[in-house]
């Protein structure tokens, strides 16, 4: 990468599609253990540019990759039948949805008309409660079917993972104990997800948006099962970024930068806008720069989508009713 | 391990043992290339029953693992002819002084006796000299000497890459790189070299004593070579404790403990004294707590002395002079 000034400091930049390249020779293993390509069918109803570049995009990335996709173009109206009949469809196996549809809550509605056995997206209410409480499973007790993750806020989490944030060292599920992090963003689909998964994990964590500052955390020795949520009046960006060793930002629009004075000698620095929250100058003082994380989200996708299709065959050896109580989630650290 | 409460706690104790294991096999590893077993020679002058109990427990560790060790027991005043004697056989291959012998600056005068191709404790000024410079190697340019580091601040770098705190991901000679470390001890045998060797290798360090606080730092994106060292008037452990990700302590005698409530949650805490530096407390707030080092120490040792004869074999095939300029010291992290 030709990125200013980087050889001159002892920031290490690194590029998403390094991680990216890493997570899919996972993904392909298991892939090729199937019996053929999982088919995952794409719904277009939007007429924004940004949706159809990013349906174009995993339909490439899935061809790519050995997965069958397919681009249904359906008008607004005809998305929920349309939703509906890939749900009874055996050969359909991920579903996805160019959101926004109709720019509304109804655009929450057609979220959960999607089966939970075909949401590659993690969007389903069932999948954002188990993330929420830290339940890691589909089928307590077996725990063999892992809950699903929404794919940019477990981006995230992988790409900690791929940077050793995480310590392996530590127990599975408190792999993040002694870390502070301040994500900036706190939106439903990726800033407060990534919040508590992260705190879950034993991070302190502050999340940071216009309306202020919520502090995310288990407790003092990690004492709780799951994060609570503590607001913090009057906090700002000066009191999160000094004490934080890792900085997640993810702030559309181009006027936002985070302010690099602020942040800690040596934090870890992660940008997962489609702008750069950071000025180059970031690398004056991180010590891991992550500049971007997308080309990471959509392989994280489809392991969602081979994580389906694995579900979906041990099902078929379940009982039917075993998949309808609460469980824990796991998300194996891969390292 | 019987530890008071560890198992309501999320704090993870590592004993000195697991650790010392994992080393000990790569010294095996080495050992075994080697055409006969490296003789040790420890001298003893004091009547100080720690001192014969720690070349007792060297000579146990020294045979159970396939090195041969002697003890020689010579009067005070008969030890430096008796050092002059074990540089100039080629039959010996590494020295240990148990001290004090004179308890006065003619013991420091005695370390300087033992040359530096038999110096397995570290402790020649040459060695001394390049650690502190952060220079890692003995023959600069070709780089396959590596000088050799003091024990007991060997063995808390070999701990700290075992925890995971030495980051992988980054470049070999800044992987601290964002860690603050509080190391409690200023002694010129451990905590000083410590000191310097973790703010060499990225952290930003508070060395605490009675006479105060220094902080050694490479400096603002680590753009020194090697750390500087600043007095930090006024300060106390009230200021460094908060902010340490890495607490170090090794303060000798029963009265000083490390107070548990300035510690920063998720703290990793290394005890380097013979005496208990932390409370059982500790555990309600620290991610990691490695209780004792001795046996890390121990196996260090044996690796310098292994050094030693990998060194020498080079040197038969090196022209003499090669090995006397200065050059740069390369403690590889193993992880």
């Amino acid at each position: 990468m030709a990125s200013t000034g980087a050889s001159s400091t002892n920031c290490k930049v690194i590029l998403a599609n390094t991680i990216a390249k890493k997570l899919l020779s996972e993904v392909q293993e298991g892939l090729s253990k199937l019996q053929g390509p999982p088919l995952l069918v794409g719904f277009l109803a939007s007429s924004d540019p940004a949706a159809r570049v990013y349906a174009d995009w995993t339909g490439k990335t899935c061809r790519e990759n050995g997965f069958a996709f397919e681009l249904r173009e359906v008008p607004k109206d005809a998305m929920e039948d349309a939703l509906l009949a890939a749900n009874a469809d055996p050969s359909v196996h991920g579903i996805i949805v160019y959101y926004p549809i109709f720019s509304s809550r109804q655009d929450q509605y057609l979220q959960q008309i999607v089966s939970i056995s075909k949401d590659v997206e993690g969007l389903s209410h069932r999948y954002i409660f188990n993330m929420y409480q830290n339940i890691r499973f589909l089928d307590p007790g077996t725990d063999t079917k892992k809950s699903i993750l929404p794919c940019t806020p477990l981006a995230v989490i992988k790409i900690l993972e791929h940077l050793h944030v995480y310590n392996t060292i530590l127990p599975y599920g408190n792999r993040l104990f002694g870390h502070t992090v301040t994500v900036i963003n706190r939106s439903e689909v990726v800033g407060r997800p990534l919040a508590a998964l992260l705190a879950n994990d034993g991070a302190c964590v502050y999340s940071v948006d216009v309306e202020g500052v919520q502090q995310f955390h288990r407790g003092q020795g990690l004492k709780k099962s799951r994060h609570e949520v503590e607001e913090k009046p009057g906090w700002t960006l000066e009191n999160c970024l000094p004490v934080s060793d890792v900085v997640i930002s993810g702030v559309p629009g181009e006027k936002f930068k985070v302010p690099v004075e602020l942040l800690r000698e040596g934090a870890v620095c992660i940008n997962f806008s489609s702008e750069k929250n950071f000025t180059p100058e970031v690398k004056e003082k991180a010590s891991i720069y992550v500049p971007a994380i997308g080309k990471v989200t959509i392989v994280v996708l489809l392991r969602n989508l081979l994580r389906m299709v694995q579900n979906r065959a041990d099902t078929d050896a379940t009982p039917a009713d075993a998949i309808d109580k609460p469980g824990t989630i796991e998300e194996k650290p891969s390292a």
